[in-house]
C-alpha cells in the first residue's frame, strides 16, 4: 500500500464559475488540470478578466510535470498564456483545443516556446508516477474531454465540462463505454461539473436547438443573423446545414468568429459545400432572403459585432425591418442587463429578435441533475469533489452525492487554495496555499488585493477633488491661493462657488495652525483630510482627494 | 363628438422596468398616473436611483389637475418628493398607499405640504373633465389599485402592476366582476402591465408560496431568516402565519422593513397575535428552535441587514449551522450576481438556504400571458398601450394583443417622451416631449447627460493622475519640476519610476517649446494632452489627467 496522500489543490473554479484550475500532487509529481480565465466581474473596474493565482505552482515548478486541458473555453484556456511565461510545462489537449491555444500563443508571440501536445482519447499516456487517459464527453465545443488518471491510490475522474446529449450536433456523445471500461475496477476520487446542478431534469438536446434554428430560417422573410459564441461551432455547423437546406449563403463576421470558424473548416471540424461561405461584400450583392450573418456579441460585449449592430455603428451591417435576428445563447450571469438592452435595440430598430427566453434558440452544455447522477451511478466513486460551480452549485451537487450513497465525510465541497489529502482510508483538508484572482488590466497584473481597484470603486461613487498650493520652502508662506480641481464630482455651476470656499478653507487653515512648519507629509495628509470633511460636510460626497504641494 | 384628440404621454416606465410616470392630457386637463423611481444600475456609477424628467410637467404645471397613484411600491411612489417639490397636485391613493407615501414624505420633511387623499375603491370622483374610479387588483402588496378613467373621448383602463391570483395571501383578489361592469359600454384605451409578457402560461398564486414557507418552518431543526421585500406586507402575513402556527416568535431586523411592519400592524394590513412578535433582545433569550427573524436583503444590497448577516458584519445575528435562511425573493434583473455571493456567504457559514431557484418560496407580483389575455378579453379596448416593461415585452405584449384580434394599427408600443394622440377614429405618434432620466446622487440632482456620470466611468476604468506645476508668473519659467500623483491608476512600485519620466517630459516640453508665454488655459491643455499622450503610450491605459497650474 502506497504510504503517501494523494494531495487534491484547487487553484480556481471553486466558488465561482470561471478560472478552472484543479492540481493534483503525489509525492514528487503535480499535474495541473486546465489553465482558464474569470470574465471581470462588475466588481472589478478597468479588469479585462482574473486569472489563477499561481504561487503555489511557482513555489513548486520542479514538480510539475504538465498542464492537461480538457476543452478549448475561455474559462480553460485562457490563463496559459500568462502561465506559461511563469512555467515551462508540457501541455496536453485534443486536437481542436491544441488549434484554439495555438491561435491564442501566437497572437502573443508565444507559440515556438510552448511545448504543445495532441492527445487522442483512449490512447493512455505516463506523466511522472500518473497514467492518463482522455474520454470523449459532450459539451458545447467539440473535442471536449474527460480525463482518467491512474494514481497509486487508485483512480481519478476528472469530467471537464459535460452534458449527456444522445444526438449532439457533432455526432460525438459522451463515450460511457470508455467510462465504464476505465473505472471497472473502482475509482478512488470523481471531480465532476457542478455548473447546472441545481438544475432538475435532464439538458435539453443540441438536436432541438438545431430544429429551432431550421424552422427560423426557413420562415424567415428577410436577412438572418445568428449571434453565438465563437467557440460554439457545433452551433455555426447547425446554421450552416440550414443554410444549405433554405438555399442561404452564410457571412461571417467579427475577428474572433472568422479565426476560429477558418480554423475549424480546415481542421475539419465545420463542413461547407463550397461557396456556402461568403465575403461580406458578396453577401451584400444578394437579395436579403438568401443571406446569414453569423456574428459574436450574444454576451452583450460592447465592442462586438452584434452590438455595433444593434446601436448603428456597425460599419456593413444597417438592420432593417424584415430582419431576424437570433440570440442563441443565454447570457452568462453578470451579462443579463447588456444582453436585454442588445436586444431592445434591435427590436426598436424593427428587427425580429429570437431569444433563449422566448424560443429554443439555445441550450448550455452542462449536466442537470438527473444527467450528474448517470456520472455519480457509473463512476461510482469512493470520494466525490464538485468542481465547476459557485459555492452554492458545489453544495447542490455534494446533496446529490449524499443522494447516490455517497457518506458525507467522503464529499469535500472545497475553496479555492484548500489542500485535501487522500488516503485509501479517509480524506481531510489539511492546510490552505495561497489561492485567488490575479486581474488582468491591459499589460498589467493586478494583485486582487491591489489598492487600485478600491481606488477605481471610490472614485467612480464620488470623483475625485485636487488641491495644489503652492508654499515658499524658506517660509513655509502660503504663495498662491489653492487651485482646485475636480473629475466626476460635481456639475461646475455648482462647484464654482464650493472650490473658491474650499481654497479659501485650506489658506485659513494653513496660515492659522502655522502648517507651514511642519513635514511636506504631514502638511499634506492635514490638508487632504481637511478637505474630505469639508466636502463631506457640504455636500455629503466622499470624493478622493488628492493634495500636491509644491515647493519654491 | 368631442373635437379634442385625447394625449397619451408616457414620462416613464416605457422601455425600462421602473420610474412608472404615465401622463393622460384632454385639452387644459392632465393627469399623472404614477411617480417611481428606477434603481440604479451598473452603467450609472454612484447614482442612487433615477427619477422622471418631469420638464414637460413643469412647464405645463397650471393644467395639472392630480397625481393618481396605483400602489405603494418605490418604482411607483419614489419619485413623489422630488415631484411634489415642483408641482404643489393632490394626489390620489387607496389607503395603505397613503400611509407609504406619508411615511416618505414625512422622512424628508415634506408631508405637511402635500395635499395627499384616501381613495376606496368604487368611488368615483370627478377631476377636471375625467371622472376616476379605482379598482382592485392583485399584486405582490395590499392594496393595489388599478385605474378606470372616463374622458370625453371614452373610458381608459390602468391595470397597474397586477396578476390574476385567485387564492392571495391577503384574500384580495383582482375585481373582475367591477371591471365588467365598468368596462361594459366599450373602452376606448387599455394601458397593461407587460413586465411578464414573455412568459407563457399563468403565474403561480401566493398561496403556493405560503405552503412552501410552512413546510420550510416546519421542517427547520433551528432559527429560520426569512428575506424579502420591505414592502410584501402579505409575504410578511405568511411569514406570521407559520411561526404561529409551528410556535414561533417572529423578530424584525432593519429600519425599513421594521417601519414598514409597523405601520402594516398599525393600519390592520398585518395581523399578529399579540407576543408573536418579539423584539431582538427577546428572540436572544429563546432556543433557535423557537425564532425567525424577518429581514431586509433579498436584493444583496450592501447595507441591508442580511447582507451584512451573510458577511458576518451584523451586530445582533450570527449564522450558525442549524439556521435556515430563506431569500423570499427573485433578483431584480441586475442584482443575480450580488444575490448570488449573499447565498454562497449564507452556505459558507453553514446555513441551509433555500432560495427561488431551488424552492417555491417566492412568485412575483405580474401577469403572464394567459392572465394578459384574460384582461384584454374582459376589457376589449379599441386601443392598447402595453405599459411597465423593457422594450421586448413591450413588443410581446403588443403581439400578445394582435393574437387577440387588436389590429395592429391600433396598438401603440411607445417610448417614453413620445406623445400619442387618440380620437375615435384613429391614434397616432404626433410629436415627442422631453422625457428620460433625472439622477438622484444624495442631495444632488444631476442630468442624465451629465459629464460626471461619464468622468465617473472613465475614473473607474483608468484612475487619474494629477500633475501640477508652478510657473513664475512674471517669466513663464518653471519653477519646482513638476510633481505627480495618482490613484486608480498605478502601483506605486512601478509608478515611481514612470512619474519621474512623465515629470521630466513635461518640463522639458515646457521648456523647449516655450509654452510658457501661452495663455494659462492653453498651457494646461498642451500640458494635459502631452501627458495623456506619454502615459498611453507607456502604458496602454488612459486615465483621466488633472493638470493644475499655479503662478507666483
Amino acid at each position: 500500500m502506497p504510504e503517501s496522500p494523494l494531495r487534491v489543490i484547487p487553484l480556481g473554479g471553486l466558488g465561482e464559475i470561471g478560472q478552472n484550475m484543479m492540481v493534483l500532487e503525489y509525492e514528487d509529481d503535480i499535474i495541473v488540470i486546465d489553465a482558464g480565465v474569470l470574465f471581470a466581474e462588475s466588481d472589478m473596474p478597468g479588469v479585462d478578466f482574473a486569472i489563477p493565482d499561481i504561487t503555489y505552482l511557482v513555489e513548486n515548478r520542479d514538480k510539475i510535470r504538465a498542464i492537461l486541458i480538457t476543452h478549448g473555453h475561455e474559462d480553460h484556456i485562457g490563463a496559459l498564456p500568462y502561465v506559461l511565461k511563469e512555467l515551462d510545462v508540457p501541455v496536453y489537449a485534443s486536437r481542436l483545443t491544441h488549434g484554439l491555444i495555438s491561435v491564442k500563443l501566437r497572437e502573443r508571440g508565444a507559440l515556438k516556446d510552448a511545448r504543445l501536445n495532441v492527445v487522442e482519447p483512449h490512447a493512455p499516456f505516463k506523466i511522472g508516477k500518473f497514467r492518463v487517459e482522455f474520454f470523449r464527453v459532450c459539451h458545447s465545443i467539440p473535442d471536449a474531454m474527460g480525463i482518467a488518471i491512474t494514481t497509486p491510490l487508485g483512480i481519478v475522474i476528472h469530467t471537464g465540462d459535460f452534458k449527456i446529449d444522445h444526438t449532439p450536433a457533432d455526432g460525438q456523445a459522451t463515450d460511457f463505454s470508455s467510462l465504464a471500461q476505465i473505472t471497472a475496477d473502482g475509482v478512488l476520487l470523481l471531480f465532476s461539473d457542478s455548473t447546472y446542478a441545481e438544475v432538475k431534469g435532464y439538458t435539453e438536446s443540441e438536436k432541438v436547438v438545431g430544429e429551432a434554428l431550421d424552422s427560423a430560417i426557413r420562415d424567415a422573410p428577410g436577412r438572418v443573423m445568428v449571434a453565438t459564441f465563437a467557440s460554439l461551432i457545433s452551433r455555426v455547423q447547425q446554421v450552416i446545414d440550414a443554410a444549405v437546406k433554405h438555399g442561404r449563403k452564410v457571412t461571417v463576421v467579427g475577428r474572433s468568429m472568422s479565426n476560429n470558424v477558418n480554423m475549424a473548416l480546415n481542421m475539419g471540424y465545420l463542413k461547407a459545400p463550397s461557396g456556402t461561405i461568403v465575403s461580406m461584400k458578396e453577401s451584400r450583392q444578394l437579395p436579403h432572403e438568401k443571406v446569414i450573418i453569423v456574428a459574436t456579441g450574444s454576451q452583450g460585449e460592447p465592442t462586438s459585432a452584434l452590438v455595433r449592430i444593434a446601436n448603428g455603428q456597425h460599419q456593413d451591417v444597417e438592420v432593417v425591418p424584415g430582419d431576424t435576428v437570433i440570440i442563441s445563447a443565454s447570457p452568462i450571469p453578470g451579462n443579463e442587463t447588456v444582453v436585454a438592452k442588445t436586444i431592445d435595440n434591435l427590436f426598436r430598430k424593427g428587427a425580429n429578435v429570437l431569444y433563449s427566453r422566448i424560443a429554443m434558440v439555445h441550450v448550455h452544455g452542462h449536466a442537470s441533475q438527473e444527467e450528474l447522477k448517470m456520472m455519480l451511478s457509473l463512476v461510482k466513486p469512493q470520494y466525490l469533489v464538485p468542481v465547476h460551480g459557485e459555492h452554492r452549485h458545489l453544495i447542490s451537487h455534494a446533496s446529490l452525492g449524499h443522494s447516490m450513497g455517497i457518506p458525507k465525510s467522503n464529499t469535500f465541497v472545497l475553496e479555492d487554495g484548500d489542500v485535501l489529502e487522500l488516503t485509501a482510508e479517509e480524506g481531510k483538508v489539511v492546510d490552505s496555499v495561497q489561492a485567488g484572482h490575479v486581474f488582468v488590466d491591459g499589460r498589467y497584473l493586478l494583485d486582487m488585493h491591489s489598492n487600485i481597484i478600491s481606488e477605481r470603486k471610490r472614485l467612480a461613487r464620488d470623483g475625485v477633488v485636487v488641491v495644489s498650493v503652492t508654499l515658499s520652502e524658506r517660509t513655509g508662506e502660503v504663495l498662491t491661493p489653492p487651485d482646485v480641481a475636480s473629475s466626476g464630482f460635481a456639475e461646475l455651476d455648482e462647484s464654482q462657488d464650493l472650490f473658491e470656499r474650499t481654497s479659501k478653507m485650506v489658506l485659513t487653515s494653513l496660515e492659522q495652525e502655522g502648517l507651514g512648519v511642519l513635514e511636506l507629509d504631514q502638511v499634506k495628509a492635514k490638508v487632504t483630510d481637511s478637505i474630505s470633511k469639508f466636502l463631506f460636510k457640504e455636500t455629503r460626497r466622499r470624493p478622493t482627494v488628492l493634495t500636491v504641494i509644491d515647493q519654491v
